[in-house]
């Protein structure tokens, strides 16, 4: 197991080096590098020798409940991995790469039919990958048990349908209102340079270990750990908007504050691995919104912002940032999107990704799909792919099944943030204060300390006293946007 | 093939981003990773399928010369690394890894004693591996079979032989004469964000390719292929002075334009791998010293120079220039030493190496006996072991029986040089003119075409005419210091 994760923290360390430092001409020998990681350590695992030696220690060793659980995740694990042999595993791994460099192309030319043959090819592995692997009621649902175990389509349709009415309503109510906040003071010109020191501070403030992880630039921001000492941020930075480096500098940290607290003790085995993507977007979004999001952090941190631009900010109070950091307001763009339109975002992935799958829509058909979905549930319309299809990186990374974990991450976060509240009344006064030493605490003991040896819910269980509950959510933006729009 | 080169090309990248990005505290996992990927490409190698393979076509296919030599040459590794098990490969490896380590903290802490137990432990597998490759007259044979196919200690012994009493004599001739240029304009403040500037401009100039490459700075300057379409070098800066980030940057690129230089036909095969590291010297110490330390160059070159830092030059002409950086002067640094005192810093190295292999020598004992050769054979005395025996990566690296190769390739560079102005009279007023598109050419129809196919000799006989001939680089010399120090 440890050998396999030697080879897995090597991909990603060429996955890394991929994405930030490797030369214009180098992309096509290092697919085939990734390639031979993946189909390796695929082989290694499912080669029949961990498999019988699980089996045998499932038997002999009921006593140590952990280790028990353990051995059931790995034989999970081999049960689905069994299912695909390696040439598909460097296929698909070649094509994931293949479209990561035509997705880069295509953003470049603004054009969607330099990336489409990739993508074609993409979604037709995954198809062929949901019947190998199989499932009961839907094909998605062998997705979305890769980045979600536990999750079905089924279940995310109707946690979807209860969270939208709701955030249909609250937006009804946020339009209703006559008080738009202000929010100019947030463009202008944002020196690139003052921003990346900025972003340092903060990261070094909140938490995150400068001596086992870095933090570099790249298109797309991503989190990637290369070894348990070892876990790596990416941000981009916008001159003109200084928000984008701001909350994505925070959603890495979030990611990247879980890997790096998970334990050490078993490398390469599931009670030193992160639980799902769900509870990962829990750590972002948690660390983005309930923290970079609200009024307690920034009461602790506003002077690292106000020294950074101190012109921009002179004149603006705490009060005026936190109304102008918090404007509802539909975009194009999912990551710079606020707390409530996000989801629409992430519902309008998750349905052209279950039309893909069910082979409803072809790859062709998708801008046409895309810019439909966007007017008649935001009310806008890219002009371009590059603010529509062309964002963001998952597809081209052969990511599908990924983006629901970005709201059930969100609603997560909600829920995990106000047990943590909860458990410490002192807790926002701390963060007043620029202390996250006890929020992290909580966080350890109650998801990082967890690992991979239970499933999303029961961690939420165990953490919060209840399984996944969208009314926190609902809650804590209902009030956020009493306070910023003034309604009741 | 391939996918062993796959393997040996993804350890190159982690060994890269080791020696720039990794974070302080990462290197423990690095060096399992590390080790992980060398034992399987080890095993993969060796686990008799490619030695059945090689075998059965080496006995159907005679026709195809060079195929034929590429198998033979398949066939001569095998039997080398099919005497290591996989076991002392990768306890090897996790040696270099500690032994990087502990040099790098050693050098901070500037004791030899923080080393010396990683030495020591490397020292001593490095004998282990003697005797088990085996050798017939000595077992530095062994070690330097690695590096430069062919050779033995007793030719290096009769190379250095030959060589330094030449030296000798030339060295007594500077000393006799009262003719000592001027060369304070070196040393000076030149801002670090200028030279490195400079050095890439440099690099552009001469031919490096940055689409298939890149320049990144490290402790100590080094070349890593981590494939054919992706070779990176690193420098160092000095503020003080800037000659350090000049040569390296020239020899670095030397190494990197071979090997960017090389057949992308066969990946993972001898015909597309570099000859040897006397050959690969050849081409760093060419570019650094027949080139870079010659006036065509920076005749071409100057005004790059002059533009840079136009304060510290605007007075000195270009001949002062071509004087100064000619200096002959004893010093304590190899990777600084002029072209004439360079070789004793070399054979220092190769005597202490052979000592220590033939257990005539501690390790404890050899910063005495390195402050003795260098009191004895060049006059001078290291104050402190970074001075001494602390400069230098490779036997951290493991790397013993390598450091003759940075004579070798000084000779061989004299002679392939001279070849080439030979086979093209304008070569030199080409370089004048910033064009070394000819001598490139040269290089590549003479030396990167040949890939691995051929001993450093053979390759040298079809380049040249001849074999090693070590009086055409003491001509060299000669002429050179004739003009610097004026005499006869």
């Amino acid at each position: 197991m440890q050998e396999i994760a030697d080879l897995q923290s090597a991909s990603s360390v060429l996955q890394w080096d991929q994405e930030t430092y490797i030369p214009s001409g180098a992309s096509s020998y290092r697919s085939r590098q990734i390639a031979t990681l993946a189909g390796l350590s695929h082989e290694k695992f499912t080669s029949g020798e961990i498999s019988v030696l699980v089996n045998s220690l499932l038997q002999e060793n009921q006593a140590d409940q952990l280790y028990h659980r353990s051995l059931l995740r790995i034989k999970k694990d081999l049960s689905r991995k069994e299912k695909l042999n390696r040439a598909f595993v460097e296929q698909l791994s070649h094509a994931t790469s293949e479209g990561l460099s035509s997705w880069e192309k295509a953003r470049k030319l603004n054009e969607f039919k330099v990336f489409s043959p990739s993508l074609n090819n993409l979604v037709a592995l995954k198809k062929n990958e949901c019947e190998l692997i199989g499932y009961k009621s839907h094909p998605y649902d062998a997705l979305v048990e890769e980045f979600e175990p536990g999750m079905t389509k089924t279940l995310l349709d109707s946690i979807f349908n209860k969270l939208l009415p709701h955030l249909n309503d609250l937006f009804n109510r946020i339009k209703g209102t006559n008080s738009v906040p202000d929010n100019k003071f947030l463009l202008g010109h944002f020196d690139s340079k003052i921003q990346w020191e900025m972003g340092l501070k903060l990261l070094k403030q909140i938490g995150f270990d400068f001596k086992r992880g870095r933090q570099d630039l790249s298109i797309h921001p991503f989190t990637i750990t290369t070894s348990p000492d070892d876990v790596r941020i990416t941000t981009r930075i916008s001159e003109e908007n200084f928000t984008e480096m701001l909350w994505s500098c925070l959603h890495e940290a979030g990611h990247a504050i879980y890997e790096q607290g998970l334990s050490k003790g078993m490398y390469g085995f599931p009670s030193s691995e992160a639980a799902s993507l769900g509870i990962h977007e829990s750590q972002s979004r948690l660390w983005e919104n309930q923290i970079g999001r609200e009024l307690p952090f920034w009461m602790g941190n506003y002077s690292i912002l106000k020294d950074s631009f101190p012109l921009q900010f002179e004149k603006i109070d705490l009060s005026e940032f936190y109304n102008g950091i918090n404007i509802v307001e539909p975009g194009l763009i999912r990551t710079n999107a606020d707390e409530l339109t996000y989801h629409y975002h992430v519902y309008i992935r998750y349905k052209l990704e279950c039309l893909l799958i069910e082979n409803k829509l072809n790859v062709n058909d998708l801008p046409d799909a895309w810019n439909d979905l966007y007017f008649n549930l935001l009310g806008v319309k890219p002009l371009s792919p590059v603010e529509g299809i062309l964002q963001d990186v998952h597809w081209a990374h052969g990511s599908f099944g990924y983006f629901p974990t970005y709201s059930l991450g969100s609603l997560y976060a909600a829920q995990f943030y106000a047990a943590a509240k909860q458990s410490n009344p002192l807790l926002e006064q701390e963060l007043t204060e620029g202390n996250t030493a006890q929020l992290l605490q909580w966080l350890s003991e109650n998801i990082f300390a967890k690992g991979r040896l239970f499933d999303s819910e029961e961690i939420c269980k165990m953490a919060t006293g209840s399984g996944l509950n969208s009314d926190i959510f609902i809650n804590y933006l209902t009030k956020k946007y009493q306070t910023v729009y003034q309604f009741s």
